[in-house]
């Protein structure tokens, strides 16, 4: 199977050979080292000095948990959406009780960085603001460094900034601490190559001041928990181990291969695809000037059917994309390019696609 | 290594093998068979004809989820404690904003059934009773059914029951539907042979009508979303998949060996390691009468320091032990007997400790 959905993602063999380990004990010296090794190699790829944590969950656990050590009740929260998943994160801080205000922008655009500065600028009280760096349901990567820099121009008093890089860590750049991102979340199981099961936070000095005093109900997500174990090399609660050695290997891996490296062949992959799916005659969804590397959503021809085309290409070719989410079911199919992947993965998709479409 | 600690717990071959299993679409039909496949093993583990719903998260996780969807700010909760996990579970709820009432038991004693009747038959707006059925910190067993019955016999209007079942389930007997349990949690690193990475909980119609009203933020641990995405053979976030395809392998396991078969031999295994540890002339710390069939809690000898004898164990005879948490730090040491354990693998552990305890 050629597995193109934009996350899970397929493992190298390494990383699929090394989470068939032994089970070690969590409270070991073992594990320590490892825990120790993950997230000093997990700092490199977020491009920071802040703690990074390390909890079982998938990334929207991730950010469930940042958001409940981020807002109290009746806080004022700015939500910057573009598709399916900045909704998601602004309903994620609304049933914690924030008071959220959403920026909505067309779906398939980018989040637009001067339209979310004025709004700052003009209403100062925000606590948090909420952005996802690549909106992996329509194919956007948004300007993650121009929208940190308006949410820093506005000075010490600013609000937090939690980003959603779920689907961008570890392929598409992202400075944390030279962008002054707050608060990072991104899972296990997408660019960094690894299984599911881990959602990992990094947080800076200005979040982990929130987290001391946000007053949203949370005990399993944690942070000042989290923070305590982590510093004697352990988590609070039993972590994946297996995930973890999964993990392990994969940032290897990408140690290997160098962060700028690899985000230059997502580069070079993002835009073979896009090139790709135009000489197939196919439209592409997302504005291309803000087109993702890691996933393109393409428009469904008129007239075809989506759950067709799908399992077509599933059941005839071994290739499996995925679908469209929510307004955009049936509307567009997408392919993930991100982690473990090359230009022969992707000519394999539109090898496939070219033979469906022909018919 | 002999890892003896009391979870997670060593896999059996065809488990770990399992995990190396190329990543599937968790959207794809492959994965909504292997989901209807495991959930329908596990309700014969639960011995429940109700919903058992899969989060990704440690079994804490699994349990502040089952209080999240059960409780709203205010709600009267009595938890039942004789150790460290009956406290967490306290507080979880208080955490939730319950108001909750301890009811202490000694550390090392059961849970008193016929105390908890009382106290729930003078006090009657509790809305929730919190129980964990196998203290993991002291190694006692407690009773469940009794106290169970204890809940069962205030009739319709009684509080709905939560069990802590993460060291017992699959292990010790523990009837979901005929005891009345409303929730019962469990995770999958423990008598269930898989991985860590994944709870286990079930769900009465009783506790589906309170997860309808409860008024605690929730969007990750949500039951309502988990179970219209289990109804289509999804989870509704990315799961740990490589997780589930341990759980699967390891519930074939178990169905192959039976589920009376396996708590029959945890009652051979729990007796033998009580008998060994006296006949070394060590002192259990439990009260035998309620004595765990998966955990044996044993004191530290006079005079002897804790964690050096746990690191010549490990160290020179690769057996790994679990120490006292808590208040019994330092005072007992703990051996897990639970999921793949034979007699052969505690006679290791016995051995290692005859020869430390002489040298």
């Amino acid at each position: 199977m050629n597995l193109r959905i934009p996350g899970p993602t397929p493992l190298p063999p390494s990383v699929l050979e090394a989470m068939s380990r032994p089970i070690i004990n969590h409270r070991g010296p073992e594990f320590a080292a490892m825990l120790r090794e993950v997230t000093a190699r997990l700092r490199e790829v977020f491009r920071t000095e802040n703690d990074v944590l390390i909890l079982t969950s998938s990334g929207t656990g991730g950010l469930e948990a940042a958001t409940a050590n981020l807002v109290s009740p009746g806080d004022k929260v700015l939500a910057a959406s573009a598709g399916l998943f900045g909704d998601r994160l602004a309903a994620i801080a609304e049933s914690f009780g924030a008071k959220v205000t959403k920026l909505d922008f067309p779906w398939g655009r980018a989040v637009d960085a001067t339209a979310l500065r004025r709004r700052l600028e003009v209403e100062r009280d925000f606590k948090l603001v909420l952005v996802v760096h690549n909106e992996t349901s329509t194919g956007v990567a948004n300007d993650l460094a121009a929208i940190a820099e308006a949410v820093r121009s506005l000075g010490d008093d600013r609000p937090l900034l939690l980003v959603d890089a779920v689907s961008s860590l570890g392929a598409i750049e992202l400075r944390t601490d030279e962008w002054g991102c707050d608060a990072v979340v991104t899972g296990s199981q997408k660019a960094l190559m690894a299984p599911p099961g881990l959602a990992l936070v990094s947080l800076s000095e200005r979040a982990w001041r929130a987290a001391e005093k946000a007053r949203a109900p949370r005990f399993y997500w944690d942070f000042r928990k989290a923070r305590e174990y982590a510093q004697k090399g352990q988590t609070p609660f039993t972590p994946a181990i297996a995930a973890l050695y999964g993990l392990r290997e994969a940032l290897r891996l990408m140690s290997e291969e160098g962060l700028d490296n690899i985000i230059a062949r997502h580069r070079r992959i993002g835009r073979y695809t896009r090139e790709g799916i135009k000489a197939l005659g196919l439209r592409l969804f997302a504005d291309e000037a803000h087109a993702s590397d890691t996933v393109t959503a393409v428009r469904v021809p008129e007239g075809m059917d989506a759950d067709g085309l799908l399992a077509k290409l599933r059941e005839e070719h071994g290739v499996v994309l995925g679908g469209g989410q929510g307004p955009l079911r049936g509307k567009i199919f997408r392919i993930g390019h991100m982690g473990y992947v090359s230009e022969e993965d992707i000519e394999g998709v539109l090898e496939a696609l070219r033979k469906v479409l022909k018919g």
